[in-house]
This record gives structure tokens, sequence and C-alpha cells, in this order.
């Protein structure tokens, strides 16, 4: 059905019609996405690999579902401030499923996982989409009611060894590592677990540091991601956050899926 | 006194002054700053982490000032290329005692530091923020009649180390090194070493190369800053460039730390 | 005669025409390069070091021509999603020799290898430029009705490698790497080897991911890319990419010249 939807989509309309937005509609303008017709008069070789390669192919390779290829699309966007298809893929995430308040809590988890002005720059953005299609997502609990069960023991055992390693370095960061982020936003049920560590593997890959990929990925597996999304959440990368950061993100994967007995060491 | 007038913006006040500049005053337009009432229609989550813990509480933490904060947040910005932030951030960096000029010198180093695009983009929206103060640094020396004292004999050992293992393979850059960097940009007046330090390390920690950190932070820490200084520069800097990019400096600075003998090896 | 041209430009002209370039001609705005006047009301020093040694003296160097300047600069803007100078680089580079189809394939290169959003952005910019150059690229082919020739030793190596290596890690990126970069992307006409080898390794610096330099500083040198370019790539990169990524970059050149026999081990 997802996959459907896609199809549907008549190639280069969404974009076309996201590179108008900021002349017509909009008061926020910032380099968007090229139209149909300009990207083939300037680079006919890149308007073929979008349209044939990016969305006719990789958008529909099994593995992933599209939900999840615009979760990790948005992360490696966001991630590297590549403002330019925010609009289009803001859009083909709703399309695909993805809930308006987990777009805002995507947003904000990056904040914490690739600085806050990405973040900040994004909600810009998200906020003329919303506009257009009439989203109000305002009364989404800014502070959840109740928050996801916590792992009590993983989490002490967490907590034990970044104090160990650190708690002399940078306390300020220790405090905030656990108070903002493991015994706060992890737990905020906007986004399940999973989807969290998604969006936090991605936005490493995409960052270029792979040394902090073997936790993370690890607790993706642990919260759900099968062997096969992971792979292909590569795959897509490969193509929004380039073919390097992928091939320097590969042995830590490989690594990882070694340790769990998913491949052979 | 510093944190006081930090305390007296209204809440996400000056954010949503930025935001309205572009629409009216500027004739320059980039994706600003949402305004306070779009980001609470977006992302409640991402207004109340901005709101109660970034304005609320990081900035008002003890250890490094205002001012201080203002130049490791611009330095973040400016090297990740996150323009959104900019003109809040230009404008708070003078609030908190920041001078054009120093702006200026700041912008001027990050250029070396990060590369030649994030100074010019960084140039271009400084330049709003100053015609909407009233601002004018024309009158600052581009080329200072005087530069502050070199200490010859570790400028000598530092030539001598980079010409031993560089020479051969990019004579170019080694020149430029000493040339540009060193006998010059260094010994700029108008910027404390101090303070091009400060703005160096947090420039090598936002952009995700901690390898030249144990450089710089000792570079630093030599010309003043302090442990408890350089450790609440990393809690500024989970923030502003994410805590993956914090947490692969830690052990750099830890060992930093050690090989001084502030915490125990 | 290059190196006439570029002297022929008045000192920021360029770079003035382009800052007006959004407000009087095109409908897409972002935060454009500072005209002259404003960057010395801002930055005297930015304004002298961009006038005296960018401009006045580093694109004057000997060891790598205009035209390769212009390749390595472009990639390193659009690696790191430096708009801001896009315009005046892309017309620089016009200027400097490199044609039209070859900015269109340098762009979609990069897209390949440092991520979709970042060639979308720059086609929108360039699609600016060629309209007011009157430049229509759409004959150019999105597919080439001839490749290249293949070495194809090297490649059933190459994949042979990868396949042992990633194989069950991410079939999917196994299967692109192949199929996507190297028996298609890479054999492109529109775009010499040589040249594809130099936005290449241009973009790993810029991109902080040295650890892949080797095998494309290979092969760029085995497309005929000379020490003193390779050295001299470095030396314009550090201006565009900033000092630390080419001082990241500096000990794997070493490592490939002096396994190549070009400097002593």
């Amino acid at each position: 059905m997802r996959t459907k939807r896609l199809c549907s989509i008549p190639l280069f309309g969404l974009l076309a019609a996201c590179s108008q937005m900021p002349d017509s509609q909009s008061s926020r303008d910032f380099s968007p996405a090229p139209s149909e017709a300009e990207m083939k008069r300037v680079s006919p070789a890149f308007a073929h690999y979008t349209d044939d390669m990016v969305i006719g192919d990789l958008w529909h390779r099994a593995g992933l579902s599209p939900r999840d290829r615009s979760i990790v699309t948005l992360s490696a966007l966001i991630t590297q401030q590549q403002v330019a298809e925010l609009p289009y893929h803001f859009n083909l995430a709703l399309d695909n499923g993805v809930t308006p308040n987990e777009l805002s809590e995507i947003i904000t988890h990056l904040a914490f996982y690739t600085g806050w002005g990405n973040a900040t720059a994004a909600v810009a953005i998200l906020g003329d989409v919303f506009g257009e299609r009439g989203i109000d997502n305002s009364s989404s609990p800014a502070t959840p009611a109740q928050r996801l069960p916590l792992d009590e023991e993983a989490e002490a055992k967490r907590q034990q060894l970044v104090a160990e390693r650190f708690g002399d370095v940078a306390p300020g960061v220790v405090e905030y590592t656990t108070d903002a982020l493991f015994l706060d936003l992890w737990l905020r049920p906007g986004l399940a677990a999973r989807d969290r560590s998604l969006v936090t593997v991605s936005a490493l890959v995409a960052a270029g540091q792979p040394e902090q990929v073997t936790f993370h990925l690890n607790r993706a597996m642990d919260n759900g991601l099968s062997k096969v999304e992971a792979s292909e959440t590569l795959t897509q990368l490969a193509f929004y956050a380039g073919w390097p950061k992928v091939f320097s993100a590969m042995p830590v994967f490989k690594s990882v899926f070694e340790s769990r007995g998913l491949i052979a060491g």
C-alpha cells in the first residue's frame, strides 16, 4: 500500500510543487529544490539518477518500509543541514505514515544528537509544511504525562561507565546525559524507542561519526530493528549521506552483526 | 550582571524578533529561526527544551561566562554552517559583551579553521545585525599596526616539526601555516590569544575533528583557559554541536587534563 | 592566459555582482555572499585576507591550474553545503574553462559522494547562474551513448574485495557501488576520470574523511594527477575546507606519495 502511494506521485511532481512554495505562499525563503524543468535544463544526468535510481528504485526496495526510509532520510538531511530537500521529504514522510508529532519528536531528538541549530532550522521549515497541510501540532505534550518504562539495570550500568570515564572531565555533560537524554528524551512516548534508535544511528552515520554506532546499533537491534532493516538503512544512507560515510560505517555494522551472531565472524 | 541581562530577555523574545527581521527589514533572506508561536505550534517538545533547558538553564551555569558561552556557541554554529540561529546569537553575543570587532575577528579566524565559505555566509548575516544596531566596524584595522608578542621558541619548534613531517608533502600548506596562521592571524590583537584558542577548540569539536584538540587545548590552557572553563565548553557544545561530537572529544580532553596533572591519570 | 583572466576581475567585483543577484533577478533567495562594501564595513580583516591572500595570491599559485582550483573549490563548497559562495564560484569556474556540462557532472558525482541533498541545492543555484549567462545544458545526455573504457581487471579485484568484506553486511550498498558507481557514474564521458578523482579526493578531504583518500588519491594519480597538483590541491583546500581537515589528510597523502616512491619513506 505504501509503495503504491509512493508510485502514484507523478515523477518530480512533489518536487516541483515544493519548489514553487517559497515564491507563492511562504514568507520564508531559502534555496529550495529545483523544479523538474530546471533540473533537466541544468543537469539531465542528475535528473536521470534522481528519477530512475532514487525515486524509481531505491525507495521501492524491500527490507525497509517507506516510513522507515523517510525517517532515515530526514535524519540524514537534518544532520547535514541540507534544507533544500526538507520540504519535499517532510511531505513525503507524512504521506508515508510518519505522524506530525513523530516529526516533532524526530527534530527534537536530533537537536540533542546533532546540535540545536539543525533543529531550529528544521522546525521553521516543518512549520511551513504544516501550514500548507493545515496541521496544528500544538496540543502534543511538551512534557509527557507518562514516560516509557526504563531498563533500570542497563541505565545504571551506563551511568556508572560514563561517570567513571568522564565524571571528572566534564561533569556537566555527564549530568545532562543522564537527566536530559536517558531519563527524559529517550523515554518520551511520542516516538518509539526503536525509531529513536533508527534516527540516532542514521544521524551518526550521516555525521561521519561511526565510533558511537556500536552502542546505538546494538540498542536499535535490542529495540527491534532487524538485521535486514539495519542493512537497508545503510543503502538508503549511501544516497542521502554519500558513499564514503557509509563505507566508514560498514565495518562497525559488520562487527555488531558478528557480535550478535547474525553473520559469521 | 551578565546573567541578569540574559534573564531579562523575554523568553523567545529575541528569537521572535530575529525571525521577523528577514521579512520586514532585510533584503537577504534565508531560512530563519521560527517565532515562538510557530515553534510551539510545530514542536511543543523542542520549544520546551529550548526554553527550560537551554535558555533557562544551560546559559546560566557557573564555570563559563555568558560571554564565553557566546563565543563557543557562535564558533559551533559557524563551523557547522547553521545560519538559522546566527542572527539571534550575534545579537546575544553583543549583549553578553563580545565587541563588534571581536565578532569580526572570530569570523576571520574561523575562515582559516573551518573554510572560507562559512565565514563569507557569517559576514553577510553579521552585516544585517550590525545594520540594525547601527554598528560600523569599518575603522577596525585590516592589518594591525602592532601584533601580539610571539613565543619564538615554541614557534620555531612548531615550524620544525611541521616542516619535517609535511615539508615535502604540501609545501604550500606548510608555508601558509607559518606565514598566514602563526605569524599573522594568531598575533592579531583584536582577539585575545585565549579567545582564539577557545574559538579553535570549539570549532574542532563541532567539526568532529578531535585529533587536533590535543595541540589546541594545551595552547588554550597555556593561554589562560581554566580546567572548569574547558569542561563547561564541552557542556555548551553538547547542545550546540550535538552529544556525539562531545563524546568523541571527551577522551582527548581527558588525556590533556591528565597530562597537565589536573585529574588523576 | 587563465591567470590573466582571473587578474582582470576587479577585486570583489564578481562577488558584489553575485550578491545583488538574488535581490534583483532571482526568485530564489538564500544568504548570499556580502558585497565588497558590506564586507569592509563588517570585517576589514576578512576582506583583507579574501582580497590579498585568497584572490590575490592563492588562486595565482603555480602547480595547479585555475580550472583545477575551481574544481577543487566547488567540490569543497558543495560537500560542505556552503551555498553563499556558490554563485561566485560557478561563474568563476565557467570563466576558468570548466564547461557547463562538466559542472553538471561534478554536481552529479558529488550527489553520490556527499549526499543527494547537497547536489539538489547546487543544481538550483547553478540554474540561476546558467539563466543569467543564457546557458542551456538540457541537450547533454542523461545516459551517455558511449562510456569510457573500463579497467576490467582492477574492477574485478575491487568487486571481489568489497563483496568479501561487506557482501553480508549491506548487499544493497555493494550492488549499487558496482552498478551505479563503478560501472556507470565513473564511466560517463562528460567528466574525465582524472577530474572525477580530483572531485572525489577534494570531497573526502572537505568532509573530514581521510580514510578513503588512500584508494582515491592512488586512483587520481593513476588517472594522471601529478604529485605537485595533489600537493596544491591541499593548499587550495586549506582555505576552502579549513586547516584542520587538511592537517588530518596530509598523513594520508604522505603515505600515498611514499608508496609511489615520490618522496622518501
